[in-house]
């Protein structure tokens, strides 16, 4: 049987993706046991691929059912005690969310703050870090809310140099499967993301992945872990049992879900992690020159080099905003993102292009419809491109 | 297009279940954002449709990603604070992994502990909740270990008794959808569970329900909820606002899982939820009388009265093994679960009969094909009933 989803509008929001046909199916696969061989194999070989996204070889991947919310959650229960300093780097809305998870559990969190399209300099991070003693610094890598793209291997060097001790956590979120990651060789300590982004997965999952150090941390801290579900302690077994073929039981895992994260990571480990990372940027560079070359439009990241390759923040130009062209990509078939920044909400668009969105180009033309659709809601809305 | 999901083996374990292809074309839905006007009445549907299965008005749903597991940790994290006393009642192994997982909090359980094959009595309850003051009583409704029911409603009595202050929790995994429960007549506080048994959706979904009491609780503890992706009120104002038709976000739901739910719900509640639980009876009568009267076989349930109607665990016979029979129904497409509870582990094997597999007997005949196939193996196994 052949199967393809049913007819539907493209979806091209920063998250969640268009899925492919295979990845969907995969979804509806029958019932199984969660404790049976083949369930296990299907775990255990999804674990393994993780890895080899992440290109780390001594991560310990720990895939759950949940979201990215979850992943913040794991870090900040996990790897610090109360009373720890946090450093969170700010480059949009989710640093501020990321800040708040940790003051649940007592730490006491510094945020390095950002003007809006900008990330904190090395200069800034560095003196931060010499400032104060940190358990954990995070970098978001890529904030959705503004598509400023950090750079997590430079943030990585600084702690080295400056604060060794320091946790390095990434959240990948908006980043892993789209953006270039290489947790071993930039010494990342913890990275964590969502099924439903980068890796083409409907959302329901939550996958961290953790190095021996902040493994180490964990089962050396001082305190209990003030948490059951988000406990690694809880998950660590079962991750190694599934990936040694012993399934072990501590909650019923997604099992249709890590069926579909099996499908869509043998398409991305099919091929070199490296050729899905430039056909992102390719892509993304060729819808973003679009943008301000043929629409004359201002971008929200500052500059192209921290400028995300998945997605592309874009600000209205003067006297059109979002009621003048969102509905009318509706009315095209095409789902866009509004802002959702606090300090510039109403400015500003987002359009995802991530996954096959961004690989598949030769069979599905997203970004070519909705270049196509743009030209003529712009036109529509009666803008025209004052540099052209 | 008409969707069939693919041959499998037959899963009659205690969940997941055997699910709909309704059910399963809905989890393999074509992305949509999760903050669109269609995923939000998807959504808000589910929510109220819950509610029906638990036949209450005032309770509050709150369903996201995750697993049984989380609801303990939900109940556990929002209702319980430092220091507080919990009396869990036994009836299995699920009674002890609730019981560590109020300890994760620094809540100080009593375990209520029955035999195997018995819940504690009534009077045992009344003597127990005189003895000291709980916050909260929780009930396993069904241990999937031993497949022993529970009586939530009498212990919802003796609790307005004795000791009307104190929450009744219920853990509802194994029974919401198979076994009467009547949430606000019975004066449940919480009941949680999860997508894959009863309620016949894939596993990915936690589900919970707080009365009334049990938010006013949440509302005014006296410490922080120490638990950021569990507490209740992260996620209150999302329920309420999917429900009243406004998206909010404080993480991605799990849309996919979220439109098999509704699928599911809209099939359980199109007739009336009593329809329902006599259909499981019914399924679980003709089955349990199959076990005794043609096999000759023990069940775990010391006594009918406290047989679960959506599974049925029975004793193998002297000289008879999990090996001599669960592989020979593997060979026949049938799969049933083995042991779990550690006493007993290798003396008995579960067959789940939840969902379509109680309720579509004239179209599927799934229970007829067990029997079947019982009574083979057993004979292959060289078995014959000594009281035939």
């Amino acid at each position: 049987m052949t199967f393809h989803q049913v007819d539907h509008p493209l979806l091209v929001i920063p998250g969640s993706i268009e899925v492919s046909d295979d990845v969907l199916f995969a979804n509806a696969s029958p019932s199984q046991s969660h404790m049976s061989k083949s369930f296990t194999e299907t775990f255990g070989a999804a674990i393994k691929m993780f890895r080899q996204v992440l290109v780390t070889e001594r991560g310990q991947p720990i895939i759950t059912a949940g979201s990215g919310t979850l992943g913040w959650d794991m870090i900040a229960c996990n790897l610090t005690e109360p009373g720890d300093e946090v450093l969170v780097l700010h480059s949009g809305y989710f640093g501020q969310s990321f800040a708040d998870c940790f003051e649940t559990y007592g730490v006491k969190v510094t945020q390095l703050k950002a003007p809006v399209g900008q990330c904190p300099s090395r200069e800034q991070l560095a003196e931060a870090l010499k400032s104060k003693k940190y358990k954990i610094i995070t970098v978001t890598h890529v904030d959705t809310s503004t598509g400023v793209l950090s750079n997590p291997q430079i943030v990585a060097e600084v702690v080295r140099e400056v604060s060794p001790d320091t946790l390095v956590a990434l959240d990948g979120v908006c980043s892993v499967g789209s953006e270039e990651i290489r947790m071993d060789e930039w010494g990342l300590d913890v990275v964590m993301c969502a099924s439903q982004k980068g890796l083409g997965v409907p959302p329901g999952l939550c996958l961290v992945c953790a190095s021996e150090r902040a493994i180490k941390a964990v089962e050396t801290r001082k305190t209990k872990i003030n948490s059951y579900f988000a406990s690694w302690l809880n998950w660590l077994p079962i991750m190694r049992g599934y990936e040694q073929g012993k399934p072990l039981y501590f909650a019923t895992p997604p099992v249709q879900l890590i069926c579909a994260l099996n499908v869509s990571l043998k398409a991305i480990t099919s091929k070199p992690i490296e050729e899905r990372w430039t056909k992102h940027k390719q892509a993304s560079t060729d819808f973003k020159q679009f943008i301000t070359n043929e629409l004359g439009l201002k971008q929200v990241p500052q500059d192209p080099s921290i400028a995300a390759n998945g997605m592309t923040a874009i600000y209205f130009p003067d006297g059109i905003s979002a009621p003048d062209i969102i509905p009318r990509l509706v009315e095209r078939g095409i789902i866009v993102a509004g802002g959702l920044h606090k300090d510039i909400k109403d400015k500003y668009f987002r359009v995802g292009h991530m996954g096959i969105t961004a690989t598949d180009t030769e069979t599905r033309h997203d970004l070519e419809k909705v270049k196509e659709a743009l030209r003529n809601v712009f036109k529509d809305a009666g803008y025209t491109n004052p540099t052209a």
